[in-house]
């Protein structure tokens, strides 16, 4: 029974051949803590596994969470174990990095700790903050109950139970005009998660359970997909963004561009010239950084990003911050000759994590200089349906970008997610489930599953 | 926009082909309602299918779950979406059949129909209760927030987030004797649900994440399997019995038979001569039939299963309660010359489903005098572990009885647990599954997903 007390320490202690290394004892090694095992947080800790320090890895959930494909998840397409992996997994092999599942609730500049819920403060020589964002409603933080966005599995689970929960209560209503305000999902935000959503309950209406029901007509629900911009996909060339609005409409989807929503509530949306009712509203328009500014108590952009400078430290001369580094969707980083912040995307956010991680090892070694942050811009792409996605990426060594879209942009669109995923056995499951929604155009995780009384 | 609001019916008349076709128009037929899909009710609907009948099927979830398999959910080895499957999905191509995802809050037997929570009354001219069975703790409700049990997704996910969540906190425990705490595992019930848990956490704790942490070292975990009874699978034969237990053992579970629970909470359990602290208790020891006894207001076993007839009515003389039939886990059917009631497994309700449906079509067309329901015994099986399985049962025709453990056993629960699954979608993605887990040792769906603030 005393088995169960032994921690690895009395395993190490008894081992005989400890005491004989010459290598440095990890002990003595200077301490890297890294807040968040997203892209950015995990490319950090991985680059840092040949390096003479111990790394702490702290995370609020035990798995590193692909965001990309988190709104097939809210769509009934993947299970959440297909696109969700565990730290400990992933880092396993690593052995100068320790897991910590655990909630950041402040930090102490002073003692260099880190201010944890029900657990002892954790001390550092380097911190890595990579934290990530939650959706951002602009202020109107009230909408937040009707309007849910989706960052985290719980959010995607909900999201799901919501879409479903919508047709199934529309099969049992009587009422004409509610049955309509329930069969009426409205996304509001025009960048690639709105579009990737509305495109796929588009495809989950009008064919996935499309012959499923027998009062209502599931590929009537109208899809209707808000922007408060000039065009959707802003972020991509015109061309792009035109393609994509033109496949939208084909899919079956409303695009409605130039429209500000005003005010929205669990009757539906109201915007300067329409009201529009709906049961279902999703939020895909904005997000905030999490609370890294507060805990660091310096100031941040108007998205609560905290401004670092081209060393992704705090852009302050107070010695205090000199070994913090912000990175991913918490820090707002103006490349020189740039007007707006890098986007919070996955490969800002890995190319920050190794940028970091190098960087310390460079200070480390006594190397002097930080060489400045250069974000190698891949490209982006947005899926939309069926056959039908748009890429825009630049070709290395040429420098030359090229733009496509429809379906070879789809092709490129399946293949790079399906590669980026972590483990032989995600990539795998993915694909199989992709190949098989394709070829029967259903969707393999159709469940409400909460035991919440009130759905019904 | 008008389009949101048609109904199929609103298309059904406009179909010029309706009115010239000469078979009974589906809206005279009698009405079948069939509460609950589980494995009695989807049989029941699905045997219903070329029969002249209107079939509903109420379910208050939207999926039929594979309930066998929802162990390897919580001991993440499945996802949820594995194992459970759209109902609207399963009976799509069934032209007589309508779901309709709602709870039941009681019955009017008067006016033969049946009260809807949030819906209006359902009438029938038969109907099928097939609405299963939770936990029982024999009367000590408070027992079950400190051991939850497993019969739903919402409670495998939960429980998966518990056993993970242990091992979590564990790590950060710097109490050794909380640590140990963390570390005991207590099943409760040696029947082949907890027989079948009590293997998966060994599995999980001894090998798949054994080398995953960095303080504790999981294989060090207590797992304890409790049974109040002489022998675990007691309703196995006493070799097969004697084998579980002592490949249980051998895989590091401890086996306590003749123990009785005589009180537990959060910090454990005591029986008369033990005192074991855990923070980690499941319960597998008990079911109480669902509601379906209180609605119909008729007499029920100590479990609260409604006393059937041969014919799987309920044994009362009242009219009014002759085309309800009562099946599966929520019903109380002894066998002529037996002592006991048929058992809450698959099999029996499957059967059961089909008879009552069979009795219906029979009734319908006039034929005189139910056929006794007769239970064909196909034999039971339980998992134990990796290569390790018991299965004890019958060959057709030759009316022998045959019973393997070990290897063979455990290929003969891996193919039969495969082939009964729905859809070639969900046995591939468990074949797969299972064969990854085989060959790594590691589980797919390690997640504690649950937004819950407390958790950390």
């Amino acid at each position: 029974m005393n088995e169960v007390s032994k921690t690895r320490d009395d395993v190490n202690d008894a081992s005989p051949h400890q005491s004989s290394e010459k290598i440095q004892p990890l002990a003595q090694c200077p301490h890297v803590v890294i807040v968040g095992a997203g892209f950015g947080g995990l490319a950090a800790a991985q680059q840092l596994a040949q390096v003479a320090v111990r790394v702490t890895v702290l995370d609020q959930y035990n798995y590193h969470l692909f965001q990309p494909l988190l709104y097939q998840v809210a769509t009934a397409g993947l299970s959440p174990a297909n696109i969700a992996w565990p730290v400990r997994y992933i880092l396993k092999r690593q052995k100068n990095a320790r897991i910590i599942m655990a909630r950041v609730t402040g930090m102490n500049l002073a003692t260099k700790s880190l201010i944890l819920k029900n657990h002892a403060d954790i001390p550092y020589d380097y911190l890595v903050l990579a934290t990530g964002a939650r959706h951002s409603y602009f202020g109107r933080d009230e909408w937040a109950k009707y309007a849910p966005g989706i960052k985290t599995v719980a959010d995607a689970t909900m999201l799901r139970q919501k879409i479903l929960l919508a047709f199934e209560k529309a099969e049992m209503e009587e009422d004409a005009e509610e049955r309509k305000r329930l069969l009426t999902f409205i996304i509001i935000g025009g960048g690639p998660t709105g579009v990737e959503m509305a495109g796929a309950i588009a495809e989950l209406a009008r064919h996935s359970i499309v012959h499923d029901f027998q009062s209502i007509v599931p590929a009537s629900a109208r899809i209707i997909l808000i922007e408060a911009g000039t065009r959707i996909l802003a972020s991509f060339h015109e061309k792009l963004s035109c393609h994509a609005k033109k496949a939208l409409e084909k899919s079956g989807v409303e695009v409605m561009t130039n429209v500000r929503v005003e005010h929205l509530d669990q009757n539906g949306i109201l915007t300067r010239d329409h009201k529009i009712e709906s049961r279902n509203v999703i939020w895909a328009a904005g997000v905030k950084a999490s609370d890294a500014g507060k805990w660091l108590g310096v100031g941040t952009d108007h998205n609560g990003r905290v401004l670092v400078n081209q060393s992704l430290n705090i852009a302050s001369e107070d010695p205090l911050y000199k070994d913090i580094f912000v990175i991913g969707d918490t820090a707002a980083y103006v490349p020189q000759g740039k007007q707006y912040p890098l986007p919070g995307v996955a490969p800002v956010a890995k190319q920050m994590g190794c940028y970091a991680a190098r960087t310390i090892t460079a200070r480390i070694r006594g190397e002097k200089g930080d060489q400045p942050f250069v974000y190698k811009d891949m490209g982006s792409m947005a899926m939309i349906g069926r056959n039908h996605a748009v890429a825009d990426f630049k070709i290395a060594y040429c420098k030359k970008r090229m733009r496509m879209s429809g379906f070879f942009g789809w092709w490129i669109w399946s293949i790079a997610h399906v590669y980026f995923l972590i483990g032989l056995r995600n990539r795998f499951a993915v694909a199989m489930n992709w190949l098989w929604q394709y070829i029967t155009r259903q969707r393999g995780a159709r469940l409400i599953t909460a035991e919440d009384q009130s759905r019904l």
